[in-house]
């Protein structure tokens, strides 16, 4: 399959009329951007580029290239961070655009084992930034090469 | 690529020893359970067969048929029920054996439009359960029947 959305901004819609983070890559398809969140601070969100609302609104070619760029966000973080674990979801019930939750988590930080959007259980003596093993920047340039090794396309 | 995972069981993984939820389908590779909870019954798991933490320890072929179950049940979801939102995610925290949960959200639902795992926002007068277009049983005879379309294999 080879079908392409064609892609309809919404005027309502803040994923239609902003990036909703710092862009670390995109394609026509998709753009990557980390999240600014001190409790969670290796979190990044792929945002699909046409206002679709659901994961089976994809073609299965866009929700292939779509899991291959949440895969390779995945990879990155496990291999650069050493998480205890990966969370990956969508959800949108308040913004109704399709985008993934890239997300790691570590036994230490403030809500693990609960998930971000549960109950805290801990406060940190120290920025939870300060304890990953290479600075965002770092990071952020290694999900952009993981990325960009993947191309663009749809094959 | 067609390489399997080795089915490895873990002792100590409820989800190596139990089900998991009502099975509605199962593969080699993946079953399909119905968790029963009250406020979201609309809410079904794909759980990975093999011991696997992260989505990414999935080869492609595995990833690809891992999401084309997904897709399939979300389907049924939106189909079926007309639901307000499809939230999909992986987890893992408690339990790091690969499951994906799928549940249909609806504007009147407990939570909406928080996360299942968030803070309640209302009591429901009569179960959410009765709300649902059709009862479980054929609900859970729909998403058995499209994934059955699937077929059990990797291509």
């Amino acid at each position: 399959m080879t079908n392409i959305s064609i892609a309809v901004s919404t005027a309502a819609c803040p994923l239609c009329m902003e990036p909703g983070g710092l862009v670390i890559d995109q394609t026509s398809l998709w753009r990557v951007v980390r999240v600014e969140d001190a409790n969670f601070p290796a979190f990044y969100r792929l945002i699909w580029q046409s206002h679709v609302a659901e994961f089976s609104d994809l073609s299965e070619a866009e929700a292939l290239a779509c899991m291959r760029a949440v895969t390779a966000i995945e990879k990155v973080l496990l291999s650069a961070l050493r998480p205890t674990k990966i969370n990956l979801a969508t959800l949108g019930n308040v913004v109704p655009h399709l985008h993934w939750h890239v997300i790691a988590r570590f036994d230490w930080d403030s809500h693990f084992p609960n998930p971000v959007w549960g109950a805290a259980l801990r406060e940190l003596a120290q920025p939870a930034q300060a304890r990953l093993a290479l600075s965002l920047q770092e990071l952020d340039a290694r999900v952009a090469a993981a990325l960009q090794k993947l191309g663009a396309g749809l094959n």
